[in-house]
């Protein structure tokens, strides 16, 4: 990795029902993120659209696209006219009835099409009320990466795969010293007041932990506004698919994404964090010298037991 | 596990050159908690002494004992009056030149010499300034366990251990529902204060994500008190082994052990929290019924990719 320090911007947004429009939206924001000095910016899972898996319906696979397809396309002009790099999370369609909830990074030197100099396929897929991802989505099978980037090798998790420390570890061991977590997370409004604080706290306690465990940054990037999963999208030839999500659409149903964006650096700390309510642009620097300083002071990589962890491809040791 | 919740303490406490008074100290305050209500007792790490790994120094390996040995005798009386279980952390000298950093579960119920039911040797062991615990201790070779007691299966670590998810996984998925860590971790007085509120949220915050992770209960015990590693101990021939600790014995030189013992629920919560700076005796009542209710909630165990995490094994995939 470079030694330059690299100045990173994370986009947490509202997605409207358009995709068209939250498209717009978010090219807007990164020019705006990129104007203010970010090189390295992150969008949040999913922001094409309003968070569709909270019911199972076929119509939806008319919102997935090719890597490199349309959204890479118009996003990689956005990344060459501001010379930037940039982590966007897109829905995947990989071949007919094959679909992926997949990261790409696109960055500005990169010579590949659209910019793309890798992509990280959602490795750990949910399937819980509301978020029913294991219906649209295979698992990855690229495994744990690191992506070379023109600020060195990055890391990509994505949403569910915040909860395994495996997924953070490997990645970390394939090279990368930041993880970029793009997330669509929030509360269901009937558990908000007994479990939210509580979900909010476990969720931002796991994430720091693999920054202290592995001595990397940590990025979490997370959308924000209560949806209830309408959609609204242009097809290529020309018809518009148009759904409606489940629910009364009452303040009681849907998700209330809880933002809560935030940048940990390799020993936990938070840097930046968002609030839990409104669109922001979280940034930080990113110093890869405090990588090496912190691995020399907490050395985990020097005493792992890697004689002992081979079980760990167990579903249980019973 | 048994449906059965378990009131556990954790005994913060502070530590005496005289590792009889340590014994003694220790025996009174296990006592103290049981007849407050406690069946599940954790002392922490090798509570018999001051932390005597700020240096490195041949004369301290009198202070090792077998397991069963004298202070398992000790304390199995303790547990056999009580009714209790108990885990208490050791010095151990298994043959002649090979020591470890030893945890032994004693339970009123076991049969086994001195009430043993189990033992668990640290397996990832320090190194660094003031923790010079690789010249003492070899690495466990017994891997990650889950020992069965009156209260079903529990699962130790030990400090150091604390920073590795690997090792709370490997120990949740052996059958563990709690975790149990005797810890020695404190500040160096001359970092404490641009460093020591991180290190302490650090060290709280990759804990809680152990119990958030795996669906467990985490019970995180340490010393209280600013040591400088003297210790008096009377051994068994009859001759006494006395060793002054390193440095100038000023407020400036030595460990301040940062207490801040905690018992976390499976979704991180903290259920109980010790202070910096005195003796505490920290209960809570663990519901086994909680494991189950949260790891349906969160269903990460369902998810875990375990065709993917082979490479955990390695050192780095460079």
């Amino acid at each position: 990795m470079p030694a330059d320090p690299v100045r990173v911007a994370l986009i947490q947004m509202a997605c409207a029902p358009s995709t068209e429009e939250n498209l717009d939206h978010a090219a807007g924001l990164v020019r705006q993120a990129a104007r203010a000095g970010a090189e390295l910016i992150c969008l949040p899972e999913l922001f094409r659209s309003q968070y569709f898996c909270q019911r199972e319906d076929h119509a939806l696979f008319a919102l997935a696209e090719p890597i490199p397809g349309p959204s890479t396309a118009r996003l990689s002009a956005v990344v060459r006219e501001a010379k930037i790099t940039l982590i966007a999370s897109l829905f995947e369609r990989r071949a007919p009835g094959l679909y992926h909830n997949t990261v790409a990074v696109l960055d500005h030197e990169s010579t590949e099409p659209d910019n793309i100099s890798g992509i990280y396929r959602k490795m750990h897929i949910p399937d819980d009320p509301l978020y029913y991802e294991k219906f649209y989505f295979a698992p990855g099978d690229l495994g744990f990466r690191a992506i070379p980037t023109s600020h060195g090798p990055l890391g990509a998790l994505i949403c569910w795969d915040q909860w395994f420390p495996e997924a953070a570890r490997l990645t970390a061991l394939a090279g990368a010293q930041s993880i970029f977590i793009p997330t669509a997370i929030g509360w269901h409004p009937s558990e908000k007041s007994e479990f939210g604080a509580a979900q909010y706290s476990a969720w931002k306690a796991i994430q720091r932990a693999h920054a202290i465990a592995n001595g990397v940054f940590v990025c979490a990037v997370n959308r924000v506004g209560h949806e209830h999963g309408d959609v609204i999208h242009s097809n290529p030839d020309g018809s518009t698919t148009e759904v409606r999500g489940p629910g009364d659409h009452s303040t009681a149903s849907g998700i209330e994404f809880w933002g809560g964006s935030f940048i940990a650096d390799p020993f936990g700390r938070i840097l930046a964090q968002a609030s839990h309510n409104q669109e922001e642009i979280v940034t930080a620097t990113l110093d890869p010298a405090l990588v090496e300083t912190t691995r020399q002071h907490w050395p985990f990589l020097r005493d792992r037991r890697i004689d002992a962890y081979s079980a760990i491809t167990n579903r249980l040791l019973d």
